[in-house]
């Protein structure tokens, strides 16, 4: 480092981070800003112009993923990246994902500001796609740019209305052909998405390993029949979809992991006509790589014994599988070391959610730092931070990112 | 009757059955002919040439219901109407509804072809959106020939999509300005829709009375999380609203009505986002009303509990409410005369379906005649019924008629 030190503000993230929450503001207050639409665009050129005014060299891949060079003194180095992704579910919240590459925006501008020059080279990213809500499954940018899912897999990807991952990033202008560099470290900074750290009164998670995550979907077939037949002999999908819901839920009470149904269909979808069909999405998460296998046999047991009780044929798909990940130590040290010396009261911890930097870690050194959000909640309009949160993983952000670039 | 005595073709029947069932045919070999569609409008058409070719006098009111009057030897006589419904559901079958307007055009056949003339004009009426599938509530153009709709609830009827029925009548082009005249009498042939028939051997039912509906709309509102949080606190809308719909299949077993829950939807309907909001329908049937009314009152207590112990919202809305229905004593006769006459096994029996014929039923005096499908099986591609069954109810159905207009 030369020059002053570099002031990364609070204040200012807090003012960027209400002034891109604009883009596709929701009238509870959330964001509606789903991948590969015009918002995201829109979102995209905000960031852009900003990291441009700061001198730095605009990067975009074939994914869409956005990245910004800052040159380091020692030409030898890889760049230590950082950041996160723009996009939002459909209900979603004003920071997930926008907090780590506002963040990321601040230190660079921070740096700027100061006249100062890191060793290494630094990269802001945005990822393409991180929440899947549009397109699935989620973080399709970085599992690109890291090798974990082709070119085809991502850019053929179609959304609910049919419509093509590859053909929708050329609509909204912000598909490339540059190469992302290879990094020497990868760190990111968002909200935790839960409620430990609001409860237990600390300001700082330093995320030291991903839990692995089976997601499935299911497909419940019988027969439809007009609601005015008797109920017995019915093979009502519906009915028989109950129980195995139901199980969804009891089995992540049971193995103390996650379950959740999320998208539901059944067809044919008429008032006084008994389903033919349910279909339904099924996300399960655990710590433990076997229990989380367990629970997916437990569920496709129970699916075959509703199979068997109900008459109807019920198909259990796996659907997508991401491994625990450990984190890098280095880097958790350097997080930990941040929040000692800014005085900002902090534990370890795993992170129960797919994020990009979950699939970054495949290939490059990389640590999380979470801050609380109100109440745990996520993925829903009224997720909130205070201006204290956000800067805490601010400044232990930079001073992670700093020693890195050392 | 004069001259040679007319006699119904169940040949011609059959093949007129399979010519209109091309019209919105399905790959699985069923209809696809819903109510006011461009689909709704040629198989309109194709009725409307035929009726014309037997000198009956087209009759078209402000709902799209049709008629053809045929003209008796009493001038001073009401007509004795018969028909049914050309309207299908989105996977139905070729039957249900259309079965009743055929066999009614071909009695007219008959009597022209023979030359023969009733003591009271006969009327063959093909009511408009009997189904309910697109525009709900089912049976809306006979509720509104009765005055159980006015017209403006009817008109103004949307579909899911937003389309108004009067505008799609008008898009049609089937919307007219006559009205229906004052009805002697009603006789509605149909499918059972039930499998009692055929398990007793029996290929006539004398329907006697219709049993009482009540329809529901239930919303639950939680909160949505993302799908990594925590199980502890989460308000999920489906898993609350899970054993509120397996609710409606145990009230109906426990009392012996009927419960079907047709359509539901979730939202946002993310993945990786347990859901906010659960809506679903409610479709509840019984003989006796007072057991309709308890199995809607326990639904409501389960809500009430459901709400408490997961800390979600609950509302049982009243959609529907079709009383139960006495059909007319001295038709019911004639059609028990027609099947001991013609030979045809047959019982007395209830519908728990609703027809156009239970609210024509309210102003007119009704019966209908119902003949067996297989497996009870209907609003599904794969209705289906022999040429026998489908001979049968049109020779009973055109004995009750020609008895009635003598």
């Amino acid at each position: 480092m030369n020059r002053s030190d570099p002031a990364p503000s609070g204040a200012r993230l807090w003012a960027d981070l209400h002034e891109v929450a604009r883009i596709g503001a929701t009238p509870r207050g959330g964001c509606d800003r789903q991948a590969l639409t015009a918002l995201d665009g829109e979102a995209r050129a905000w960031l852009r112009d900003r990291a441009l005014a700061l001198g730095c060299t605009p990067l975009l891949d074939r994914f869409g993923n956005m990245a910004f060079l800052r040159p380091g003194s020692d030409p030898a180095r890889q760049p230590v990246a950082f950041g996160s992704h723009l996009d939002t579910q459909p209900t979603g919240g004003k920071f997930d994902g926008v907090l780590g590459v506002l963040a990321g925006l601040e230190i660079l501008r921070a740096l700027h500001e100061a006249g100062a020059e890191t060793a290494a080279p630094l990269l802001l990213v945005n990822w393409t796609n991180e929440e899947g809500a549009r397109f699935a499954p989620p973080m399709q940018g970085s599992g690109a740019a890291m090798g974990i899912f082709t070119p085809q897999q991502v850019l053929d990807t179609r959304d609910p209305a049919g419509a093509r991952f590859g053909d929708e990033l050329a609509r909204i202008g912000w598909g490339g052909d540059d190469a992302l560099p290879d990094m020497a470290a990868y760190l990111e900074l968002h909200i935790e998405q839960g409620p430990e750290l609001e409860r237990e009164g600390l300001s700082i998670g330093t995320v030291t390993h991903a839990l692995a995550q089976r997601w499935y979907e299911v497909e419940v077939t019988g027969e439809s029949a007009h609601g005015g037949s008797r109920m017995e002999g019915r093979r009502d999908a519906l009915m028989a979809a109950l129980p195995l819901m139901a199980a969804v839920e009891a089995l992540a009470l049971e193995h103390g992991g996650r379950g959740t149904v999320g998208q539901l269909r059944i067809g044919p979808g008429s008032r006084n006509v008994a389903p033919e069909t349910c279909w339904f999405s099924v996300d399960t998460r655990h710590g433990d790589e076997a229990l989380l296998a367990r629970m997916g046999g437990e569920l496709r047991a129970r699916a075959a014994e509703i199979a068997a009780a109900r008459n109807v044929r019920v198909e259990v798909r796996d659907f997508w599988h991401s491994p625990g990940q450990p984190f890098d130590a280095r880097l958790c040290g350097f997080i930990r070391d941040a929040a000692r010396k800014r005085g900002y009261a902090a534990k370890d911890m795993p992170t129960a959610i797919g994020h990009d930097a979950v699939y970054v870690a495949r290939r490059v050194p990389t640590a999380m730092v979470f801050v609380p959000c109100h109440g745990g909640l996520s993925h829903n309009e009224a997720e909130s931070i205070t201006p204290e949160w956000a800067e805490a993983g601010l400044l232990v952000l930079a001073d992670a990112v700093l020693a890195a670039a050392e």
